[in-house]
């Protein structure tokens, strides 16, 4: 009889269910469903309640209405029996304010008017003045926590998020009982239990297991408002693969699953395509590749330096240290190129990307940096932006194509550079999701790194990590695993393409590499206030 | 009873002829002729001989064809009894191989298929590996004449031209008896009489009446093969509004000029164009703009300092230090523009000057660098390229084309500081051309120079120019004038317009020009290699 796992994966505009058979991980079922209010940046809905800039807030009932939804669909297929546990993965770090039942602020009469009560996104930015703050105050203090981060932390994170809301709207924060991570909300909704999973805590939330959270001294010297917001975050802190608690009566009424189905603890939804790609062991960097890219590697060893995003211990699988990193724009450089060079195509990709294939390196002597929304690594600066060079009155869209999509790479070849030259090995580079399906750009990938790049089987990485976590949280006594190397092993399958380099192109790379480092360095190390001030002149 | 003078313009892709009331500067009659093989980019005509690369020629017999129906044309409502004289000015340094007799090499049978023989246009980039060895020994043997050019002889520049040929083609070289500015052969054809311009012979053949031309010494030490290159050169030099010589009778038969008119000496297209405008003064800076700009300003004084093309005596009207800068691509960036972002439009400046008229300083947050054909000035580097920087995933094209236009304006603004860092004062700053038109592009370089910009009346400033200097040519006892301020206030008419700078814009544009210096530096100051690097590559 064959068992089966579900991983239900939350991204930023739609959530997915997918089912696997936990023995050969054959996907049994899938749904995905979009958020209906997708992401709110103007209006709260159905009001003319106008939000401040830098907002991106979501609704907490379309997290629910539509992962019933899709949990319902990809089950459909097998008996609930079968089906021995489910873990989640979300976007982070994505934060949800919620009463003592787990109510969220937002459902409420009182504040369902008042933006601070709603989900703050991950790619909410309003909370940068909070971050510069804590930055400022961390590094004069020399908070511990600091080394962890390469002594920066991001708007994005809990921290800065929490005090914003103190700041703007006092009766908020002092009304809510807790400030979850979205996706520890969501099993709290299955389960009734509130947990925190380790990865949003450590990666987003400043916590590590040497020092735990800021200290209760730091946050009152930053401002006494927040002196107690350790009292609002949940202690009780347990990595994807334990179970977090079990489906209620009510969850498995809604979704159909069996009551008291193995629920994971939450993860980091690109955290989660790593095992969903097939890694399971350490020095393996992992390109989850699309509007944005994330690089995670994991260690046997701490190494601290600045550069990276976040190291955390056990942060992706137990047993390692994991390292995350990021680009913080790649596909949506692409969608910038199509919509402002090609606005009357019907499918510019398909005619753009054969006319930059037959270019040379460089696209005929153009470098482009990759920084149009911002660097997230190495230099952790949201001020910066993307610059073309090597322009003449004869250039081609195609040629600028080729240089941004050359400019990617080389943004990972600076974040790959960055481990290996502080100690971290990098024995193999494997990627999933959607940019791999494009052989032009894996194939410059490969020639710019100079590293074999394998391609991850599934299109799924992320859910099928998820549902992997399910497997490892039942346990083999539920007909699941205790081990996760072997989950892996058995639930993924073979990579199906390497990209191998061209040697051909690796002294032109090279030399492109030199004038992009250096330019990378004079604006984004030694002058940064230059393109900084660019951004403060609007 | 009138008087009139004319003007013949030789462009880089047409002649015109432009008659003129001497008394009232009254445009009598015009004609323009573009020339039937414009540039020579690819292949000699009607054969299959393929040019190498950076070549640019053109046909003798185009220059002569046109330009005798474009006089017959211009002077057809007047009496030739009342056209008191003629004056040619013409791109350069465009050179031309000619025996004895004026003939053009490229008219023998012997040559007619050898590419050598036909006339490189100044724009022909091919002798940059001889230019380089020129500045290499010159400045090693520190020869006197670099002052005048801030230490760095152009490609486009006789002497290097006239080496490529020795180089590449030593029957031609050896078969050519004089090598002509091609505005100086016109001068031959119309008058029987050998000249050579001062005009040209400064700014671009490396004489000066100080120093002469470049020793033999020099010559035999960059390659024996030349040490006789003077003696291939006209030694009697004259200014433009000296007689050159007079119509002769076969050019009176085919022209309906009257035998006997008087022939101006020729000069460059881009000075012709400051009398033309209505300068007559030192201290004001003359602005030619088209697909280049061309900056010109006279002074009583001779300031030596690195960053204009060339300072000559009397190089633009008699009396004062003539100074040229330039930036090698103004109009052609705005038209590269076009092409690559708004290929299907059919009237893309209409379309986009609007929107970007409504952007704030900057386009929201971008700063590009004019390099898109090089730098002229102040960094006389051809290997530099254009630059945007500030990108960001919601940049749009009017952005983009606002910035570059600000480019431009910048680079002009370097230029300016630069001679009044260095102490030529500039009182007053002038323009004329097709740009001049733009009332949003001219605002823009008011508001970022901070100096009111004066529109000349006239949009054909450089054949009224060389009207003028045919009238003084033909001097009073005929007619004429013999003092050219006299000559520039009764034939050039008020300016019609004036930009004032918008005080509004200082501080954005104090800013963006911070910005754009630093990296103006940076890429072409402490690291020209980078761009080098790039166009290497190729």
């Amino acid at each position: 009889m064959s068992k089966y796992s579900l991983g239900l994966d939350y991204g930023s505009e739609s959530v997915r269910a997918l089912l696997v058979d936990i023995e050969t991980g054959e996907e049994k079922g899938v749904a995905v469903k979009p958020y209906p209010h997708c992401v709110i940046y103007d209006k709260l809905p159905n009001t003319d309640i106008e939000l401040p800039a830098d907002f991106a807030l979501q609704h907490a009932q379309d997290y629910l209405d539509c992962g019933i939804y899709v949990i319902s669909e990809a089950i459909k297929e097998v008996s609930s029996d079968d089906i021995i546990g489910i873990a989640v993965d979300f976007t982070a770090c994505t934060v949800i304010p919620v009463k003592k039942d787990g109510t969220p602020l937002m459902f409420l009469d009182e504040f369902k008017d008042n933006p601070y009560a709603w989900v703050k996104l991950w790619k909410h930015h309003a909370a940068q003045p909070e971050a510069d703050k804590v930055n400022e105050l961390a590094n004069k203090r020399d908070e511990k926590f600091l080394k962890y981060y390469s002594g920066i932390v991001s708007s994005e994170w809990m921290l800065p998020k929490c005090w914003e809301t103190a700041n703007h709207a006092k009766d908020v924060y002092d009304a809510t009982d807790y400030f979850l991570d979205a996706g520890d909300w969501i099993v709290q909704q299955l389960t009734g239990e509130f947990t925190r999973n380790a990865c949003a805590a450590g990666y987003k939330g400043l916590w590590s297991e040497e020092l735990g959270s800021p200290s209760k001294d730091f946050l009152k010297a930053l401002d006494p408002k927040i002196e107690n917001l350790n009292d609002k975050l949940i202690t009780n802190i347990i990595p994807a693969g334990k179970t977090a608690g079990k489906i209620s009566a009510e969850f498995a009424k809604r979704t159909g699953l069996k009551e008291e189905t193995v629920v994971s603890a939450a993860t980091i939804d690109a955290h989660s395509g790593v095992p969903g790609m097939g890694v399971s062991k350490p020095n393996v960097m992992s390109l989850i590749m699309g509007t944005s890219t994330c690089h995670l590697v994991m260690s046997d060893d701490l190494h601290l330096y600045d550069g990276y995003a976040g190291v955390v211990k056990d942060g992706i699988l137990p047993g390692f240290y994991g390292y995350e990193s990021g680009q913080s724009a790649v596909g949506d450089i692409f969608a910038w190129f199509v919509k402002t060079f090609m606005p009357d195509s019907k499918s510019p990709f398909k005619e753009i990307t054969p006319k930059a294939a037959l270019l040379p390196p460089g696209g005929n002597g153009l470098v482009a940096l990759d920084w149009h929304n911002g660097n997230r690594s190495v230099l952790m600066n949201a001020d910066l932006s993307g610059l073309i060079l090597g322009l003449n009155i004869n250039t081609k869209p195609e040629e600028i194509y080729r240089a941004l999509v050359e400019s990617t790479a080389f943004g990972t070849k600076v974040i790959i550079d960055s481990y290996i030259d502080n100690g971290v090995e990098i024995n193999e580079v494997v990627a999933c999701g959607g940019l791999t399906g494009e052989d032009f750009l894996m194939q410059i990938y490969a020639d710019i790194l100079q590293l074999p790049i394998k391609i991850a089987a599934t299109t799924q990485a992320v859910a099928l990590g998820s549902a992997i976590f399910a497997a490892v949280a039942a346990g083999k006594d539920n007909g699941g695993y205790d081990d996760i190397e072997i989950a892996v092993e058995k639930m993924t399958k073979p990579f199906i393409k390497t990209f191998e380099p061209n040697l051909d192109n690796k002294k032109s790379y090279d030399n492109l590499f030199k004038v992009y480092k250096k330019t990378h360095d004079f604006f984004g190390k030694e002058n940064p206030e230059l393109m900084k001030s660019l951004k403060n002149l609007k």
